[in-house]
């Protein structure tokens, strides 16, 4: 019976403390790589955020000694506080990265701590970009087995907040080599303080979960080093994370074929600013705007056929501001057909949200819910003054699993965050930098290259 | 519909924006007083246990400057770092408060922000104690909303770490001067944070929530302070605190008569550093030892009707060390039974738990489930060999609502652990000093003398 109770943590425990780059296939090494760059850029584009200003200037006064850099802020600060401004940073703007299928944003939390570790002490690029693909690996895991078929979860939680400071943990824990025990222990930890629930949904806490399950991830790990320890079966034991956050839990997903399966394969990354159930609509408005060039003041009604996950966590057709922006499809349909584009600023409170043109825009928008349409797909049909009708349908959006963005379109979007902050030439460096991640020494370079 | 989601959050922050302590009746005022006084006598009784050291060793080189008194441990460090030690080693020998109906054990995670807060700056002691009833009171509220028929939750969740930060936050937040819009946010942004479940019974976790919970808490305070903001119905609202931790919640326990009836009432002490459940069970134990005064090697067996709680909290025959024994009642009826006594020093690993007539003793134990019984009560028989049976029954055990812990033993309590660390001369002192906590200007003396 204790053993069986035991197996799980101490499995993925067992995976997590021994994992090595040379192992990984290629494809995983590739998508690690994806996953941090993709991630390192959207901590630049967040860095000056208000949200982050505000964080940073409460919290700064307690921190202590400045030895990991804050991406893009131009300053350093203690490990922790830097896990937990570089990964609001990355999800502020809700433009990082979503595991397709489990719905949780894995590389902010998992980067910002393993981040913080290759600072605290020397890291090559190549165990960097291991424990990166653990961590990322780890939440998607635990995120798919509370919630995809056949596991059957609640809508309620944050996936990145109940899985991400696990993933965190794992990355860090790796790159302070833990072993085996204190990984196990770490677990339990991050664990101890895992939660966060959509009630936040639409507001600063939101991003605010992912960071704060970087540090706590992070934190997890420094303690169980310090030996600290927990309950051995803080994953499949009474009460614990399972059965708690599942009624019907999937145990394969979440450690079946360890080093065989790679859920990090199906990480997407976000080519629009905003809850990535909006985006397969963005790509219907656009199209509908490159080929018919309607005159926004010509059309009478916007009708969206939308998935389910559209209409339960975006539905909402008066965005009061940027936050609430994040997460309304009516704000993003007026954007992308009014302008063309689904940018950072055009959900700046001032300029998009309270934009009069797109206020008014949005009462003609009707979203319909379409029970058995999958997340990443949408149709849109708008209807002109002269009764005419045009419409586009997705079947998969950009960014999906499906049609993951090119490494080309993650450049595009990387520089468009990276250069406003530190300008082009430095913006390029910083890239090939990255992309010369496995043969670094020091991956601590990197991020001390971003501040 | 906007109005009435966003009621109970914004109604209880109205309340803890404005709380008073003139406002407060006697009972309230004592009762606050006592909490305090009991949970300060649980840090010093804690601050030197083996978990605080590693926690403080770990993550003290990632603290800001020394402001905040470590309590018992001869330093200071950050308001973050303090909170979230001062509340560990509270916690850590399971001693600490308990509100009897709600399973919560408030007083940590509350009194720790709140004495952060009165060494950051000058704070009265009555407005300190104002807080520390007001965050005791709504931690005490959300557990009972969510656990306590008619409402139903789930037992896997620790009350304390779901509830324990918006405690914290309230006290903090009203220290801070938060007003009701601040404080609505510094609720939301603690329940962001806000887990731990109970898959870390029985490990150095277990004190980790409440301990988490305290910083958790202060820290949202200071971010509302500064503008950082949350959804409106963070506890109301969909996918918010009440539906997400009860699948039937009691809105009247929470919002219902504020400021008129008040649970801190029903906060109770602990007579013995275990889990509650165990309490009726050492009561009876110790009876029936000074009234038999059976000789253990002719006790043949023991066996106990004991409380669902205990049933499911504290059945372990076997516990492997201190923090296992914490939550053994085996292992606490065989010390009450051989050694009289149920002390911090009666679950040392080395000296207790492995105590080879403690061990053997176990095994005559039998605890069998008495499901109406009531958490307070026990009934314990005992056999001897030559065959003659002796039995007690416990209604109400020592520091149980019904039977309160008086001053003096509270007293009692506070000396054996302040005067290990202090002296008797000292820990006289500071007794005096929170007697006197209504009439202090500064609030912040009492832990500076605690140091």
């Amino acid at each position: 019976m204790a053993i069986i109770e035991d197996a799980v943590t101490t499995q993925l425990a067992a995976y997590a403390a021994s994992i090595q780059y040379g192992d990984l296939p290629d494809a995983v090494r590739r998508e690690a790589m994806r996953s941090y760059f993709n991630i390192l850029g959207c901590m630049l584009g967040g860095a000056r955020h208000d949200g982050v200003n505000i964080v940073d200037r409460s919290l700064g006064g307690f921190a202590g000694k400045p030895v990991v850099t804050l991406v893009g802020r131009g300053g350093k600060s203690d490990g922790l506080h830097a896990a937990l401004i570089n990964c609001l940073a990355s999800s502020v703007y809700s433009f990082d990265d979503t595991h397709e299928q489990a719905v949780v944003h894995p590389s902010g939390p998992v980067a910002a701590a393993a981040q913080a570790v290759a600072e605290m002490q020397p890291v090559s690029g190549r165990d960097f970009l291991a424990a990166v693909a653990l961590g990322v690996e780890l939440a998607c895991r635990l995120c798919k087995a509370v919630s995809v078929p056949p596991a059957k979860g609640s809508m309620a939680w944050s996936g990145t907040g109940i899985s991400g400071g696990i993933g965190a943990a794992a990355a860090a824990g790796r790159l302070l080599g833990l072993d085996q025990a204190a990984m196990r222990s770490a677990i339990g930890i991050a664990l101890s303080q895992a939660g966060g629930f959509r009630a936040m949904h639409g507001s600063l806490c939101t991003p605010l979960m992912p960071a704060g399950a970087a540090q706590s991830g992070l934190r997890a790990a420094l303690l169980a080093r310090s030996g600290f320890t927990s309950s051995p079966a803080a994953l499949e034991g009474r009460h614990g994370y399972l059965s708690v956050f599942s009624e019907q839990p999937d145990l394969d997903a979440l450690s079946g074929g360890l080093g065989q399966r790679f859920e990090i394969l199906r990480n997407t990354y976000k080519p629009y600013p905003c809850g990535i159930v909006i985006h397969p609509i963005i790509d219907a408005c656009l199209e509908l705007r490159r080929r018919y060039r309607p005159d926004p003041d010509r059309i009478t009604s916007v009708s969206i056929a939308a998935s389910p996950g559209a209409m339960l966590l975006c539905n909402n057709r008066s965005p009061r501001d940027e936050m609430e922006a994040h997460v309304s499809l009516h704000h993003w349909v007026a954007v992308a057909l009014l302008r063309g584009s689904a940018r950072i600023r055009d959900m700046d409170t001032e300029t998009a949200v309270k934009d009069p043109a797109l206020m008014q825009f949005q009462r003609r928008v009707e979203a319909t819910l379409d029970p058995g349409r999958a997340a990443d797909s949408a149709e849109v049909s708008i209807t002109l003054t002269d009764g005419s009708r045009h419409s586009s349908r997705i079947e998969h959006c950009i960014g999906s699993a499906t049609r993951p963005m090119t490494d080309a379109e993650l450049e595009a979007k990387f520089a468009a965050m990276a250069i406003p902050v530190m300008g082009q030439q430095r913006a390029d460096a910083l890239m090939w930098q990255c992309r010369d991640l496995p043969n670094l020494a020091d991956a601590g370079d990197v991020a001390r290259a971003a501040a």
